[in-house]
């Protein structure tokens, strides 16, 4: 069986991790920053070392292809290398790290390819800067690239201007940037869980079957600042009471239904000790792989909105923020990731991924699968997030064993 | 009967509501700021111009005095004129100039008197910048000169600074500064309602009789920062779902108190629509006039609290922020108060003052009492903070003859 060459792969990510790297052991790549830009040219050489053919589209995606003798489509794996503010070493550096030490492996290894191998990292993951998963959108055919250019971050800069003032990436052969899109068959991404299931479990490998469905809104309350010390109760219009029943109503429709459901952020004005809070501004985040559940949550969250008004005497105003169906993992992929790790002797168990991964675009145009390993604590996002370097290895192992199978499989090879 | 000179109390209030004016109609003067400066100076010019006797002492406090010929204390009325940031015209301003006023239209009578009259105008009693009522705790013995010195705003500039760094307010005979406190007999302060209580009701004079205890806290709770899509709900600490149940609690607890609660100020962190809050700190605030009904909400309160960690997975600290006892005004002023209502032909009601003011400091050196006028819909703090004019002129009428009465009256006279 082909395994990974440990210390090649926790090298890099060691060193790639220096690359926007905090104070306090996280990282900072936004975006189109100069240390995201740095962090794709660490990718872009390592492709080139590996010798693969390499990309960079008209949104900064990069690629690193191995060919076959073949014309058939590619299988490919990857991920993102940018980050959230003082995020982790792990959040998308790991997937495009490993899917380009499993294809120098299947290439040392001399394997005989049915389909061209390719590794991906995909622009703009995180969305911190400008909207999520631009990268993967447009790869899948789902954003124009008109629309990634006019999209603009909080200073008013645009993705284009942003691209043009930053990119300087160079790709071998001049074959930048393609137009047409990737031709996918297959797509496998390793990440990082970002949750406590498998930690918690003591299991090595989690075979993602389906990634959640979000529904998120905008929640606005208008009442009025009345002074805390001189307008009776029932003559208030208290927006942050209203906001605590929303807070309180989310977490029983959660616990109630089976779904995740958390207020994250919340804005008070004019938030002064003594004031009646006048305005509350805040998000609701609803996650479950059942649109059936989803649903019905949504209609029961908008009716108790309905109602809540006229019981605290202010004014709402609920504004959709995003809403993701649910999406399946490919079964041919799911058996073929089983396989491996049960070959590596792998404990693994099938599981959803409650965080929204490049994967989710991509398998609009491509079977698409993803493998997780444990985060400890399930910490993410922040400098504390961590792997074990056995889960490391262990993952890209598998990852190594599915990509070749995939691309070697007789049973799987069809026109295009 | 006294009537005060309607155009010119009404002319002095526009003046110093041009000191410090906002774009929006509102005001902002500061404790020590420029514009803070120059209102007092605008009023010690009016007392100089009153024929009162001038003085400033250490915390910048200005008082004018109309002499008698008595050494007998003082009888003394006023408010502030710092204000909070866009605040109105009328809060603290209205009660400094009316008292001017009053003793204006009592010397310009000729009224024999039988204690000095004096108008004063405390400094900080907003607390924006420094620790609230400054003025009125020095002068009342409760604040030494040193404490009040040492006190830093945000920016760490110490009170003492900002006094040497601003204060030119030049009183005559160089009677400043006065250490040893004024010998007040009689203290009353007018002052707008800045509740919705006498406007609701169509009534133009409010006598308090008491000014209602604040009991305030600061909570903090403690959770964790985990990913909204990939933390179970039975494996999360949301610091945001015990703060919810705290703001319905403090709302539980005031409406079956009888009592105000108010959660005015929340901030929590990281405060992202995709991460479960992790810290919450929030301020809590009741105001009762019975000592009694306070120190029950606050057992229940805090062993209210004491649970609330072990039903939400997190931690919690309390710390108190502020305790002030209800004060109760002198029966004595009430009932001066009232004839000068009466006599005046206005309607009058007792109410309490939910707000704190500095009558609430110099009620423990002095009889003290304070009259209320209308404030348009309860609105004050703000820029659209309003009482129409002929309620002005009541208040100011109300005040000058309860003045006029304590300072003659024949069975009030006695020794220090």
């Amino acid at each position: 069986m082909l395994k990974v060459n440990s210390s090649r792969l926790l090298s890099s990510i060691a060193e790639l991790g220096e690359i926007g790297a905090t104070e306090d052991g996280g990282v900072t790549r936004l975006c189109l920053s100069s240390d995201e830009i740095e962090a794709k040219k660490y990718v872009l050489n390592l492709m080139k070392q590996t010798g693969l053919q390499t990309y960079v589209d008209s949104v900064a995606n990069v690629v690193g292809v191995l060919a076959s003798g073949s014309s058939l489509k590619t299988v490919m794996s990857g991920s993102h290398v940018d980050t959230v503010i003082n995020g982790g070493r792990y959040d998308g550096s790991y997937g495009v790290l490993a899917a380009i030490e499993a294809i120098r492996r299947i290439k040392e290894a001399g394997v005989e390819l049915n389909r061209p191998l390719a590794a991906v990292c995909f622009t703009n993951e995180e969305g911190v800067r400008f909207p999520s998963m631009i990268g993967s959108k447009y790869m899948s055919g789902a954003l124009q690239v008109q629309e990634a250019n006019a999209m603009k971050d909080r200073e008013g800069v645009t993705f284009q201007q942003a691209l043009s003032d930053s990119l300087n990436l160079e790709a071998n052969e001049n074959l930048r940037p393609t137009e047409e899109g990737w031709p996918i068959k297959a797509y496998v991404e390793l990440h990082i869980e970002q949750g406590p299931v498998l930690d918690g479990a003591g299991i090595k490998i989690g075979v993602v079957d389906s990634i959640v469905g979000i529904l998120q809104y905008d929640v606005s309350v208008h009442g009025s600042a009345d002074h805390a010390g001189t307008v009776p109760m029932n003559a208030r219009k208290d927006a942050l009471i209203a906001g605590a029943e929303i807070i309180s109503k989310v977490n029983k429709l959660a616990h109630e239904n089976g779904l995740l459901g958390t207020v994250g952020f919340l804005d008070i004005s004019p938030n002064v000790p003594n004031v009646v809070p006048a305005e509350v501004a805040l998000t609701v985040d609803f996650r479950q792989n059942s649109t059936e559940i989803l649903e019905s949550v949504k209609e029961k969250f908008l009716d108790f909105i309905s109602h809540l008004g006229n019981r605290f005497n202010v004014q709402l105003v609920v504004r959709p923020r995003t809403y993701l169906a649910p999406t399946r993992m490919s079964p041919r992929i799911i058996s073929t990731v089983e396989s491996a790790a049960d070959k590596l002797g792998l404990t693994w168990r099938m599981m959803q991924s409650g965080a929204g991964h490049d994967a989710m675009n991509i398998a609009k145009i491509a079977e698409t699968g993803m493998i997780f390993v444990p985060s400890k604590d399930g910490k993410s996002h922040c400098p504390n997030e961590a792997t074990d370097a056995e889960d490391i290895i262990n993952g890209a192992n598998v990852l190594t064993n599915a990509l070749e199978g995939l691309a070697k499989e007789e049973d799987y090879i069809e026109q295009q």
